[in-house]
């Protein structure tokens, strides 16, 4: 039994695999191969609205928002954005929390001027700084949700008097949000919704069309929206599998319930972490991720050999980003309760040895 | 038994459909879904050389040429090819060959100066314009190797003192070609190549950084090379089957068996439309492709019909790009000659009938 905790590509269902692999060889009965229809059949017309109603539905989308999947993942979003929402000669404001989101701040001063509002570099993006003043001349506010190699996030979205962009693609589905608080919503899949390779953009259309920039028709939300994802052959199977992934997720009864059994997860392994006299947590308490929940050894000697006991137990993916150290649990929504349990026992296991 | 004439995405072999579906489930017996492993582990990491490996293998580029796996398609090398080629106040040559060489050429207007060197755009795009002048102040020549649309290929590289650019998207690894020809290469991968969803580019890099442009890291072919195709997230599992696809290219015998067949194939239908009384081709037949055969009836109100027994006969994908009309049969690299000869079978039953 392997419990897959890795950052992303990450766990989904076993259903979904089941599934994805059945369409692999014969799609709905077709006699053909999910990979070898084409992006403008009925068949595969039919997946993306589904896919796109359900993101609608899940996330209670309201109207005036136009709900896309594109490629290139939040790296591509980080040029986009500002390309489609930073007039020429404006400004934007960027919340720096980690590593992702000074990469969102770099490039978008690529494009334009960016006014970094707060930081929490000064102790490695272990906290999320509070009380931010977002300026009200910027085009756009731009925060990242959940800072997957620090394990933070951010619960409470910053007071803003402009539009907020959130990169949320390590927490999306994960927890209840408000869309109608954002002007523009981004996601690589890979954490939450499905397989690498398809991003999901949620925008709010009267947002559109004021930069006075000619852009190329790629990096332009308005091309997806009139194309209805499909400007161009949009990424098939990835949409496919995130569709089999959202429908997985409105079975089990939705985000309040996945956040719920997220919540009791997340609960269970820092409350190990703080309990066991051999490890510790790396972030702020209040602003601990119910993602990716990072901890380290107080005797850092020991993290090799708990590594090996933990790929012994099957655990994969538990080694922390280099620059934390120690090790991160990624819980998203397809990791089990008994996983993380398993984890607990085999941190309780070391500790019997150990201490 | 169905036979898939689809543009693209389009027909993959039967094989690789098997194995896809597999590593769905169970990855390189590691108990892991394809779709769930980090892009950063061991067993992907191979997976990515060795599609490298069989690109460079199979194309046999040189040295001094890097290989990409990017997102977003031939649409967004529209861009991506300006951006990093053109600089700011030089002009770039386009040839326009059908609607996919007019969208690159007028991309690229929106990032410098274009100059239209010949267009067959007065007679439907049916012919390859010949004896084409490219300036040689030009920083480089775009053209489109195949045109999906109209059913014509171009099969000698135009004379060019200025480094060359193809979109292969359509007819890449069906035949051979000299890679030192080029400057640039590139081809959404889901002819020839395998699923949507991952865009193949081979760059001469001593071509790279001239332009005095400040790019964001995700449009800067830069970024993309020195991250091994890795500066983000790649697209895992469209990679994955590429190199299924590549590997099963290789096992038949590399390119030079592949192009024969294709040479059989379009033979074998060019043959029975150029015979058979109803059916007529579109395209100049010195410019007919190997790839996407266009063809159209004597008397139109028959076509209903032929596309109905077509159906019945299991034939996928027939119907011909509005901007054409009639018929389109795709005969890419896993199409087999049997679907061909069932294709003409058809149109001898339908002749039969008809007549």
């Amino acid at each position: 039994m392997k419990h897959n905790f890795g950052a992303g590509p990450c766990i989904l269902p076993k259903e979904v695999f089941q599934e994805a692999a059945q369409a692999v060889i014969d799609f709905n009965n077709t006699g053909l191969s999910i990979l070898e229809i084409s992006h403008r059949s009925k068949d595969f017309e039919a997946v993306i609205s589904e896919t796109e109603r359900l993101v609608r539905e899940l996330l209670n989308v309201p109207q005036g928002y136009s709900i896309l999947f594109l490629q290139g993942g939040a790296s591509t979003q980080f040029a986009m954005v500002p390309l489609n929402l930073l007039p020429e000669g404006g400004k934007a404001a960027y919340f720096d929390t980690g590593v992702w989101a000074t990469k969102a701040a770099k490039e978008a001063k690529k494009i334009g001027q960016v006014e970094v509002v707060a930081s929490s570099s000064d102790r490695n993006y272990t906290y999320i700084p509070k009380n931010i003043t977002v300026p009200s001349d910027a085009a756009y506010f731009h925060y990242t949700t959940n800072n997957t190699i620090y394990g933070t996030e951010v619960f409470d979205i910053p007071q803003s008097a402009v539009p907020v962009v959130a990169d949320m693609s390590s927490d999306i589905l994960s927890r209840e949000i408000n869309v109608a608080d954002y002007g523009l919503i981004y996601a690589g899949a890979q954490k939450n919704m499905g397989p690498a390779g398809v991003t999901l953009v949620i925008v709010k259309d009267e947002l559109l069309g004021k930069t006075g920039r000619t852009l190329p028709s790629i990096f332009d939300y308005d091309s997806h929206i009139k194309g209805g994802s499909m400007y161009n052959t949009p990424p098939v199977y990835s949409i496919y599998v995130s569709m089999l992934n959202l429908r997985w997720l409105k079975a089990k009864g939705g985000i309040s319930v996945i956040e719920q059994e997220n919540i009791v997860k997340a609960r269970t392994l820092y409350d190990e972490i703080d309990r066991n006299s051999l490890f510790k947590g790396t972030a702020e308490v209040e602003d601990r991720s119910r993602m990716n929940v990072t901890f380290v050894m107080n005797n850092p000697e020991l993290e090799g050999a708990f590594l090996d006991l933990a790929k012994e137990r099957g655990h994969i993916g538990l080694k922390g980003h280099r620059s934390v150290g120690g090790f991160r649990a990624s819980i998203y929504n397809a990791l089990s309760i008994s996983s993380v349990n398993a984890l607990v026992d085999t941190m309780q296991e070391f500790e019997e040895k150990y201490k």
